[in-house]
C-alpha cells in the first residue's frame, strides 16, 4: 500500500424529503445565493422546497449555469456575490453546477483580475486562502463533485481540473427521489462517469491496497447489478439510492486512497468534450475500451482481477480472460444505450489528430499511472476506437 | 437503505515514519500534553521520535492509562490540563489511550463537578459544547477509537459507552511499522475486535444497501486473509497496513451509514471484560458464535450472505450454510489463537447469571436489532458460549 492522506469533512445528509434541514444546515441569519442550471429545478418544484426551507434566510438566486461550466458564467457569479454580500452558496443541481459553485466560492474572495489564472494550477491546490462557504443539494449523481475538493472549468484556451482543499462542501443532501425526473441519457452517462471514476483509481498495477480493491469491486458490482434497473425504473428508491452513493464513494478519495492512478481515459475524454461537446459520460466509454486493450501489458494484473472477481471470469488465459472483460464492459454501456465507438458520433476519423494536438497544447504529453502514455500511443487508441 | 448522516472530519496520515509531520499537524505554538499507556511507546523509541518532532513546542507528559480506562485517571489527567493550560492533547496508543484522551479533552473543559454525569448518556451526545482539540498516533488497530466519535469509559459502576461529535480527532497518524512490536495476543486480539465490529454492522436484516455490505464484506475478507500471516509475521508492513486500515474502515461510520446494526455482543462483552477482566475482543469471540446460532431465525438472510460471499459456501441448505459459516468464523478465530467458549477462561458455570443481572442494572434489557434480545435470552447465549 501507498503512503496517502485521507481527509473529507463533508456533512452528507442522505434520504428521501431532507430539504426542510436546510434552515438548520445554512448558517442563522446567512445570506444565501442559490446557483443552478436550467429549467428543471423551477419545472420539478425542487427550487420552491428550497425557498420554503430557507424562509428565514434572504436568498437570491443565479441561474443559467451550463454543462460543462464556463469562466465568464463563474465570474458573473462571482461578481453578484461580491455585491450583494452572500455568506453562504447553495448550489442545486449536478457536477456542472457543483464545479461551477466551488470556482465561484474562490473566485468570489479574490481581489486579483486574473481570474483565468485561477483554474490553471492542475492537482495542486489554487494558491488562494479564502472561500465563501457552500453546500450543495444534489440532483444528478455522476462526478462525485458533492464530497470531493475537485472542479473541472473550461475557457477559450480548454477543460481544466481545479483543485482546492477549500471545495469539500459544508454539507451535501443526497434526497434520491431528487432524480426521479431525470432524463434517461444523464441517469445512464452517470452511471458510466461513475463506473469509469471507479476504473482510473483501480486498474493500475496491484500494491496490495485490500480494502481499496474491494471497496471498488463492490461498487463495480453494484453498478452493473443495478445500472439497467435504474434506468428502466426511475422511481424505484432503493437502485436509485445505491446508485446515488456510489457515484458518492466512487470519487470522494476512499477508493483512491494509497493506490496508483491513471486518470488517461478523462484527460482523452476531456478533450473530445472540448472540441466535439460530447457529454462527459459518453466521451470516456468511447475512449476506455481501446486505451485498455492498448494498454492490456501494463495492467494485466489488475485487469485479470476485474475479469475475475467483477465479472466472474474464471475460464480462459490472462489474455481472453481480458478480452472478455472489456468486452462486458462494452456490454454494459451498451445495455445503457451508451456507444463505445467514436465512429457512433459525428465525427470523421481525420478529426481524431485534433484530439491529440489539444492534449500536445495542454501539456498532456505524458499520462497513465506510470507517465509513459505517450501522444504516438493516444493516437493509436483514438485510430482503435473509431 | 435507510436515511442517514454521515460526517467524518478527522484527517488521517498512514505511512511509514510520519511522526516528523506531527511538527505540521499540531497548531504552531500549542502547549501539547502527551497521553499514553504503559511502558512500550518508551521502549520502542516512540515518545523520543515525537518529542523530537515537537522540539518547538512546550511538551508535557500523562502516561499510565489503562487499558478499559477508568473514570478517575481521565480526571487526574484533565485536572493537569487545567492547571498547566494546556492547547492540544496528543494520544500515544490504542482504543484505550484514544478513548480516555477523548473523555478528557471534554473534561478538561467541563466546569462542574460532576464529571460521572458526562458518561452517562450512551448514544445521545454528551451535553457539552467545548473540548480541548486532539490528535493520535496509533499504536495498537483494533477499535476504530482513532476515526470515530465514540469512547468507553469505566468507573466503579460498570463500562459505559460515550459519544460526541467533539471526539472526532484532528489528525490521526497510523502508521504500520509502529505495530511491528506489539505482542502478538494484542494483534490477535484486535483482528477480532475488528472483525466483530463488521458483524454487528453487517449481520442483521437486508436493506439493499449495497455498497456498505460489499465493503463490510471487503473487509471480512481482508482480516481474513491476512490475519494469521501479520500474526505470525509482525514486520511484514503490507499485511499490517492491510489490518491497520481495515481496523480503521470498520468502525468510522461508513458501512454502518444506512443499515440496522445491533451491538448486542459488544453490550454483553462489556459486561464480562467489567466482571472477568478478559480482554474486550476476546469476550466477544465467545458471545459471538453462540449469538449468531440463538438469532439465526431473525439473522438468516445477511447470514446466507455472509456465508456464501465471505466463506465461499454454496452447497447445503440455507441452516447448513450458516452453520458451516459460523464453524469457520470460529475456526478462524482460533487460527489466530483466540478462544470462543467461556469455559476456556477461568469463570463457573454458576457465575453466568451475573452477567445478566449485570445488563439487568444498566438498563440493557431489550438488545439487537429489533430490540427483542431479552434478557432470557441473553442466559442462554451464556449458557451454549459455555
Amino acid at each position: 500500500m501507498l503512503d496517502f492522506n485521507f481527509y473529507n469533512p463533508t456533512h452528507v445528509v442522505f434520504g428521501k424529503d431532507r430539504l426542510a434541514e436546510l434552515n438548520d444546515l445554512v448558517p442563522q441569519g446567512a445570506k444565501v445565493l442559490l446557483t443552478y442550471g436550467g429549467g428543471s429545478i423551477k419545472k420539478f418544484g425542487t427550487l420552491d422546497k428550497v425557498h420554503a426551507a430557507l424562509a428565514g434566510h434572504e436568498v437570491h438566486e443565479f441561474g443559467g449555469i451550463e454543462p460543462n461550466p464556463k469562466l465568464s458564467t463563474c465570474i458573473e457569479a462571482a461578481e453578484l456575490i461580491k455585491a450583494k454580500q452572500i455568506d453562504f452558496i447553495l448550489a442545486l443541481g449536478g457536477g456542472s453546477v457543483i464545479d461551477a459553485t466551488k470556482y465561484i466560492s474562490i473566485a468570489a474572495k479574490y481581489d486579483g483580475d486574473d481570474y483565468a489564472s485561477l483554474i490553471k494550477h492542475g492537482f495542486t491546490p489554487v494558491p488562494v486562502s479564502e472561500a465563501i462557504p457552500f453546500g450543495t443539494v444534489l440532483t444528478l449523481p455522476a462526478t462525485g463533485s458533492e464530497m470531493n475538493a475537485f472542479s473541472v472549468i473550461s475557457d477559450d484556451t480548454g477543460k481544466y481540473g481545479v483543485y482546492s482543499p477549500l471545495f469539500y462542501p459544508k454539507f451535501s443532501i443526497l434526497d434520491p427521489t431528487l432524480t426521479f425526473t431525470l432524463p434517461t441519457t444523464q441517469v445512464a452517462n452517470g452511471i458510466v462517469d461513475t463506473f469509469i471514476h471507479v476504473v482510473e483509481q483501480y486498474l493500475t498495477f496491484p500494491v496490495d491496497a485490500r480494502f481499496q480493491d474491494r471497496t471498488a469491486e463492490g461498487i463495480f458490482q453494484t453498478l452493473i447489478e443495478i445500472g439497467e434497473k435504474t434506468v428502466e425504473n426511475p422511481e424505484d428508491y432503493d437502485t436509485r439510492a445505491n446508485f446515488m452513493w456510489c457515484a458518492t464513494m466512487a470519487l470522494n478519495s476512499l477508493i483512491g486512497s494509497g493506490v496508483p492512478q491513471d486518470w488517461s481515459t478523462h484527460m482523452i475524454g476531456h478533450e473530445i468534450t472540448d472540441k466535439f461537446g460530447i457529454d462527459h459520460g459518453r466521451t470516456l466509454a468511447v475512449v476506455l475500451p481501446s486505451l485498455l486493450r492498448e494498454r492490456k501489458d501494463k495492467k494485466e494484473a489488475k485487469l485479470v482481477q476485474f475479469a475475475e472477481r467483477v465479472w466472474g471470469i474464471t475460464e480462459g488465459s490472462n489474455d481472453e480472460k481480458i478480452e472478455a472483460a472489456i468486452q462486458k464492459t462494452e456490454a454494459f454501456f451498451h445495455s445503457l444505450g451508451v456507444p463505445t465507438k467514436i465512429s457512433d458520433y459525428d465525427i470523421k476519423k481525420e478529426e481524431l489528430g485534433d484530439i491529440v494536438k489539444q492534449l500536445e497544447a495542454h501539456g498532456m504529453t505524458a499520462l497513465s499511472e506510470s507517465g509513459d502514455l505517450t501522444l504516438d500511443i493516444v493516437e493509436k487508441i483514438l485510430n482503435d476506437a473509431y
